[in-house]
């Protein structure tokens, strides 16, 4: 689980890639909608790709892979897009936020997904007058091919609203990652508590803690999420219009749903901690029962054979014919009560 | 207990019911009145139901059953509501919400009852001019049997004043439910606790670990529901008359109470998980003692037998006398002084 | 302890009275002054109070009981209260509250006291213009004396000033009672504070455990009573003169000094159930110590003379004349390596 | 450590002294001051110091000692002082707080000394038109030293400012106190951790417990220090001149630097109970583990020396010549794996 | 870990320098730059420094140490700066500020840097016309290296730009170097965790207290720091630009990004105490499984041999032929179902 990388001591505004080195090809997929006419293209060059653009259409620009700086670069001075904006972009260890530059608005957030363990991705989604730019991390995988199928098959509202709606459905089908993976983790979380409430082992603390750090994870991705949509809910750009607002209102009702569902985790996850340890005690609780039992019984009897194990010369009893019988009766006797005396303490 | 289930990927005004697959016919129930006139009567189509509205009256409609979704979307274009609204009266987890729709308002909450557990059912309820719209999910056992019967025999003020009246009516039939579960959970929190005080099982722990989750669960519903109740006292539709404004200010001290109670049990739980560990860690205290008693005891006079078992030629004492009667004295005298120590250190 | 209990369902302004039964007979005190006259009356039926009132005095009407809900509802009806006002009233399970309805204002709270355990009764207070009515859950036994003695002697300001101070007056009397059951409470939490330094029992627990309980119900109490405060504080009623308002800033100061102290016995009450699990635990700990002293010291001895107990032909150390001698030098030396081993650790 | 004492059921507006009871008598001192010329001057009667002030000076009147309420009755008389306000000042339960009435502003605060443990007296200082009273529970002894000494001097601004440089100052130096028993505190706590690291005892953890306890007193002390200044800030008297705000500011700052030490020193004292509980635990487990070596070392070698020391007729070893040599071996043999057995589970 | 240290009583105002005692000679650096110029000198002398500067340029005077209180009153009366700021820029025990005085702004911050252990050090920029002031407790080794030799190139931004902006860059890279530690800081996380979950010892403990107290005290630190930049960010200073207030907004999302980054490490620490306390109770677990089986198997085998070791006349068995192979069976089967029921309760 990375937490936190940093380009330390560079200039503000110097645009430096801080994810992890690759040299794959950035794809760029451009497109293009309104509500009769549909464009999709795939390019490894941004100046092929501008030339594409139709400007009577709504433009959506995706680029996988932001590790090519020129790139970014390129795009950033052709959309007059603000240096620090860039930097944001590049620099994966972003927290997410919403900034408002009255020319366009960005958008930057972490895309979960899970193979194994959580994992998350960079997404920037900037928009424009009748344009998307969106910017992932990695190539591949992605949580939008609904939205393109939606786009391609001209279904539902999408075709025939502006930008702002798309920018919008993008943001919403990250949110429902959030989902997805917080429905894994309840599963999970319900087969620990049994296995907790069963028989739990040294692996079911690991796991539990385990879980435990995913949820902070979780907890520190999602609640900037949040303070993302509320501050885009909140702004005033005109970029987007009032009919998307509801939309944006809809999607602020997700996000909260999502973190109390992430809050839920929590407490559930500190509950099974302190179920752990009162069933780690109750089991040694029940060891020392066991020690004890045996030890109070056998410590005492031993005692009186020892005694009659001695040597002395003077020893009467050993010489009656009653001795040895005696000997055992007393025995059974002090076995007897004790086992009796267990019973009513209920440690048997 | 359910968490949170989710229609991932969707489009968003997708109308997709997403709780428990059910093929039961869903009933319409519509209740008509003014101060003088009451028409009660039950449907199974729309548009049956359509013609015998009559516009001069205050119309309740009582839809139990969301999963046929044509039937919401059919009320939904009657009445001229937003898609994402039908999507949230559909989608079983919502999280509890008000919206202003200038025509309209809509209420979307969780109806708590108890059978063995704490279940919850979705309410949504929404309000126009002269008209209530509720959709429950279950048919069946609601709570607003006395709403009807209030508004059948015309008692109170019920009859008299008009639809924002009736809605609040059914949301603080919804409220008195969470008391009735309070309530019962109150009187299984004090059982538990003289348990707890008496004789901690295993069970015990189950039961209590069992109850913090049905609390987390109930914090849950009832933080939004206050939310909720919140938003709708302080919007400024004018669906809500200046009349009703006092009885939704004693719905918000309800849920405030509700809260204060949930919290307080919080606590009690709380407080009853150190009471379970330090119970637990006193008895392992006792059959410590018991242990160290009876070894302690037992273990040094079983070395003096041990000593005159050998077996040395030369041993002056084993041919004494007073060898035997001695050791006994010694023996005594190790008990005794033990078992005062024992006593002065209160372990006995 | 009362946590709740309820009215459910029942249809708001139903004025249902919630306490314990009882049928005694309600006492109605009027008490009327100005600077220079005064009149103390008992009735047992309101019309017969009414012709007693004097409109060019100040009036205080305290009502001794609120289980006649006819009475409630006849005063109710003369001086123009809100059902739901009244309501509130008799429902005993009221979160304090302070309500404006411009002819009168109401603050309902809670009034403790202690008798064994803390305990508490419902008191309500409408100022309308001259004329204070209060309602208290039990006839005898309140917080007024004081007031109605300055009243009947004239001394201080009280009867030189309007109902709106006397309002106050009555307010300040019930926070006073806090202050009261805390300073017991401080005694009592000072003793089981040494208790559990210098000897704690599982009695101890169960109090501390007690006090935790009262404390929680405290604390339910007393937030709200500074709401109540609060909002009488900043209410801009005409009912209350200026003059009155540094009143009520003293008023708040006393609330949240209670809610202070309060806090501060939760703080204490926490660290004092840490204590007690440590002092528990290291109990343990020294019994573990002594159980592994005799142990440690007196099984391997035993070994030792085990050796020499056994019955082999060819054991030549027996038959040397000092094989018995130096076993024992044996043993005293193990005993004593294992003393001073013991004494280096500070076990002992 | 006082916690709360209480005047209950005094009307408001009464004035009684609630500190313990003394019958020194009070000391009136005078400073008069401009930047030319200086006056200082005791007094034990009011009416002789008033005959002493001159109009054109800046002038500080200093109460030691408040049980004498008669003399604050007449300062308050004299100034105009409201009745409320003196009614705070004798009560020594106050919580801090500032008021503004017009024509002077009054500060109630807790000024802390360090005598074996953290004690607290009372200060109240009312700030009026060139004129700055004081008054202090305890005659002697106080923070104010400095300030004399430098108005004596006539060094720094003091003397060239008016009174309201002068009621900052004693505030100033009120906060400085706090510093001063924190800093001890703080070497307090060094020392305390340097012994839970190396060898805790019983007497440490007395100690720690004290320490907490301190702490939420101080706490309770801070918190409304710091209001106290906030409102102080705030306020929009004309008393105090804009060239002070500036001072004013620094003084918030400083109380808030307070806050943040005691916040550290209870995360602190926090951890140091974790510390404690977990070298217990630790300790134990130590004990645990020889307790465990010894007994599992000798039980089994016992056990076999026990065998050999029957009385059958039939035991053929006993009469081999190897029988004695080879039980040794045995003996030698169990132990030895036992010991190579515990160093790999680490135990030794 | 210094916590507070402090000048009590010192006269507000007095500017006495409040670190460690040095003597070591005050460096001041002057830098000096505009778009096409640059200039960089060393004075030990103010006024030398003073006839170098260039009133057409944007101005940097760096003074490293500020124990020379003489210099700083100089430079202090130089530049107008209110006694107030001077103190406080002496005074290393300072929280974090930002104050605006109209003709200037002074900002006061911990510059972290890390050798062995967290060290602070105190860094005040005053921001004037055209001119920035740093002073620094020590010489040599700051986080400034980066921007004088941006300067000295001339590249990026810094040269075009004005004095705020430089300010800024200032503030930015004291912000990194909280990014670098927390870098280190997250990998010794780490390796710690390893070790808990593998072998956790003593001296983890320690480690892991260790850990949690710099945390404790970069806490301290990181809030006031990000407190700082929010009140810089929405000052209303004109010595500010507003195009350098984007940058400044990036600003504070970094401080937040450290203070996210803070409390994930506080919430990880936290988690650890648990896994270091429940793997202990494990272990001890494990210790208390061994010593049971190893008694509950030897002590009451050792009770049999025991009782054929006693010497009475009349034992039967002793003279039976199978007496000694009978015992031996018994002996075996009683170990063998200890066995199996170890097994089956999973203690082996």
């Amino acid at each position: 689980m990375e937490y936190m990388l940093n380009k330390t001591g560079a200039p503000p505004g110097t645009i430096v890639y801080s994810g992890k080195d690759t040299t794959e090809k950035v794809r760029i997929t451009l497109i293009e909608y309104n509500e009769t006419q549909f464009i999709e293209k795939n390019f490894y060059d941004f100046s092929e790709c501008l030339e594409s653009v139709d400007p009577n259409m709504v433009k959506w620009i995706n680029v996988d892979g932001i590790h090519k700086v020129e790139l970014i670069e390129a795009i950033g001075k052709h959309y007059n897009i603000h240096p620090l904006t860039l930097e944001d972009i590049v620099n994966t260890n972003q927290r997410s936020k919403f900034e408002d530059y009255d020319s366009y608005v960005v958008s930057i957030m972490k895309m979960i997904y899970y193979d194994g363990e959580i994992r998350s991705e960079q997404l920037s989604v900037i928009l424009m007058e009748g344009l998307v730019i969106s910017f992932q991390e990695i190539d591949g995988g992605d949580a939008f091919d609904l939205i393109r199928n939606r786009i391609r098959q001209g279904k539902g509202r999408i075709r025939k609203v502006g930008a702002d709606y798309l920018a919008y459905a993008l943001l919403d089908a990250v949110v429902d990652c959030y989902f997805t993976i917080l429905e894994k983790f309840g599963d999970r979380i319900e087969l620990l508590e049994e296995e907790l409430m069963e028989e739990p082992t040294k692996e079911t603390l690991k796991q539990l803690h385990h879980m435990k750090r995913e949820m902070i994870f979780l907890r520190k991705a999602v609640w900037p999420m949040r303070e993302l949509i509320n501050n885009l809910e909140r702004s005033e750009t005109e970029l987007i219009k009032p009919s998307t607002d509801i939309y944006l209102r809809d999607l602020h009702d997700h996000a909260v749903r999502v973190i109390d569902t992430v809050e839920t985790f929590r407490d559930l996850l500190s509950g099974m901690m302190d179920i752990y340890l009162s069933s780690v005690s109750n089991r040694m609780n029940e060891v020392m029962k066991v020690l004890t039992i045996i030890t109070t019984i056998f410590v005492p009897v031993t005692f009186i054979v020892g005694v009659y194990g001695m040597n002395f010369d003077f020893m009467p009893e050993l010489h009656s014919k009653w001795g040895y019988p005696l000997t055992w009766f007393v025995i059974i006797i002090t076995i007897g009560s004790l086992l009796i005396y267990f019973r009513r303490k209920k440690w048997m």
